[in-house]
């Protein structure tokens, strides 16, 4: 059976043909919240979409106008795409050629005026952590601070005045070759900010990623760039709160989450995850996932009694971008590349504090000490038993 | 224009009108996970809800066998209705009004077979803190070990062997009669096995609560109960992921969620955030809010700008029931009274642990030290700037 295009075009779909406009708009309402404005795509942007055969969507979340502040408005942008070439072509021409596609995807954004945008996890590779195997996929990390991607990324950020998270596959040669599941961050003008690293690594189903690296060692990091405070939360640590409750505490405006994952594992959390961490820590949140089926040379097991295969499932797309009044944009498709271009007004971010006060009445004392007790080996849970008299 | 029923009952005539069986089944996969299998209601049971006008809805979400402990089923049940006289009625008939209603929908809970139930907040009153008035509405709290409202819970539970939580305003008057959001836990054996109050407070549009009572002093008590370890997040503190995790540090098996929220306010949060919680901390929530449109005999204004007026907005019910495998049941109504019973085997909160291992990759060390760092007045979040050479 063909893969569905996206929630979104079959709830319009037939909405459109069964419901009253009322009732849809209600549909709409309860599932995405204040609507997300949907804004033109410049004509020379979708032209290169087309030509190139990628989609390309661009919206608009606002803010109540201020008196003593202006808007501060940024254009945040999420990319998701398949591999392009097999995982058996030699290593350097599949870098090439991902280097190639996200450079298209790169300049419609630019013409859609992005300023800050967020390329998928691991975006130069396949994601061979299924395999276990550790030749030759190793052979796709690279130097954070100078590797050819982070290079390609910096003449990019320059070229296009944008701020780009690059999140690549790290091999640290100061600490013994180590590899980390790292986001480089170029400023806008080109120069290498820093990186962040994933700090939650899933051991589930093929995501065997413990096997290739470690929790990331790098805390909460929030870059402070020309277009707002954004941080990283890699994948996996979007089912941890406490990651996103921390970059959060940090100052973080904006928080991307770079993924790869497939349908029948995570596909019915991917809206509620993001969303809920814009929600409960009052930023944006710009979540990504890889595109297609990605099928390796050798076949594997995923520790679910089935046969071995060769193949890893549907990397569903799906991408959006999450706002702190509850809101989101639709998502990309769930089939095609695309860039999702949303134009966000940070003061949206202080209005919604004073309104909701979740930052006011969180009581972080309170949780400091209950995950202080926790840690202890012998933590005791707080416990009632029937009484016995 | 009328209040629409609910989404599922959009999504389903929309779908069945519109969508290939394939197309909708995938949107309901996308939306709610595995499907809850909808289960049988007794006749008996359909008989009492019927005649007394309120909606009963059964589902199930099991578990795989495992080969060295038996299922641990459970029914659980979480009640949505409206309040059943006006607010100008003597206080009296209101909470007698309310405690028939009760009655009735437990008594239809019971011939479904459920074990354990919990009542929407502040469950024996109108939710009259959007007046700031004092009196009369002060007269509705009572005790929490011996008022009347748990007087009459004690006796349902022995009669029904079913463990009721009873969300009420408690009067504490071993501490200068001050009021609390509290929900009283009742074994099935009829005993109180004790109290626990709301953790966090709004101070949010109509939601004066802050007017009221503070912020809860009981922690994050795990109540062990024949039926499962079960605890209360009451109604805000749904907002705050640090709060659904201390019960789940706890050991919580089963987190309620009573809810008092309107439409305008929260409706598109309400799936999100008790179904990440059940997610993120790996255990089963109850949801549940109450229904109608509440009008006081005063005007009062929202702090939104807009002219005074005596009605509080609608609540939208739609209580449902979440899984640690990110599946959740459909919603009951957002316009009429209901309970909805879900079977749920508990032995799915350790197969889904030992699956996604989310415990065991908290890393809750890192975060004890950020909260703690957070805490202190000259607190320097970790920050990175354009570099400047």
């Amino acid at each position: 059976m063909a893969e569905v295009n996206s929630l979104e075009f079959l709830l319009t779909a037939a909405g459109e043909r069964a419901l009253s406009e009322h009732e849809l708009s209600e549909v709409k309402r309860i599932l995405y919240g204040n609507p997300a404005k949907e804004l033109e795509i410049p004509a020379e942007a979708s032209a290169v979409a087309d030509g190139k055969d990628f989609e390309v969507k661009v919206f608009g979340i606002g803010a109540s106008p201020e008196q003593t502040r202006p808007p501060r408005r940024v254009k945040v942008a999420v990319v998701q795409n398949a591999i392009v070439l097999p995982t058996t072509d030699p290593i350097k021409d599949q870098i090439a050629a991902l280097h190639q596609r996200m450079q298209d995807i790169t300049h419609a954004a630019y013409l859609c005026g992005t300023n800050v945008i967020c390329y998928q996890e691991a975006w130069t590779m396949p994601f061979f952590m299924c395999t276990r195997e550790k030749l030759p996929w190793g052979e796709f990390a690279e130097s954070a601070e100078n590797g050819p991607t982070t290079k390609l990324v910096q003449e990019m950020a320059k070229k296009y005045n944008m701020v780009i998270v690059s999140p690549i596959l790290e091999r640290d040669e100061t600490h013994g070759g180590t590899v980390w599941n790292t986001a480089v961050v170029v400023s806008n003008s080109g120069k290498v900010m820093g990186k962040t690293r994933k700090n939650h690594i899933p051991r589930v189903g093929d995501f065997n990623e413990s096997t290739y690296y470690l929790e990331g060692n790098t805390g909460h990091k929030v870059f402070h760039t020309q277009f707002g405070r954004i941080a990283i939360n890699i994948c996996y640590g979007r089912h941890h709160p406490l990651n996103w409750c921390a970059y959060g505490l940090n100052g973080a405006e904006i928080v991307f989450n770079p993924s790869a994952t497939v349908g029948a594992l995570s596909e019915p959390m991917w809206p509620i995850e993001a969303r809920n961490a814009a929600i409960a820590n009052t930023y944006f949140v710009g979540a990504n996932n890889r595109v297609g089926t990605e099928v390796f040379p050798n076949e594997f097991t995923s520790g679910d009694g089935k046969p071995a295969h060769k193949d890893f499932g549907h990397f569903y797309g799906s991408s959006y971008v999450a706002a702190p009044d509850g809101s989101r944009t639709p998502g990309l498709s769930r089939v095609r590349d695309g860039v999702l271009i949303c134009e966000v007004d940070l003061n949206l971010i202080q209005q919604i504090k004073d309104k909701w006060c979740l930052q006011m009445t969180m009581r972080p004392e309170l949780y400091a000490q209950a995950l202080a007790d926790y840690t202890k080996p012998d933590f005791k849970p707080q416990a009632v038993y029937e009484p016995t008299d």
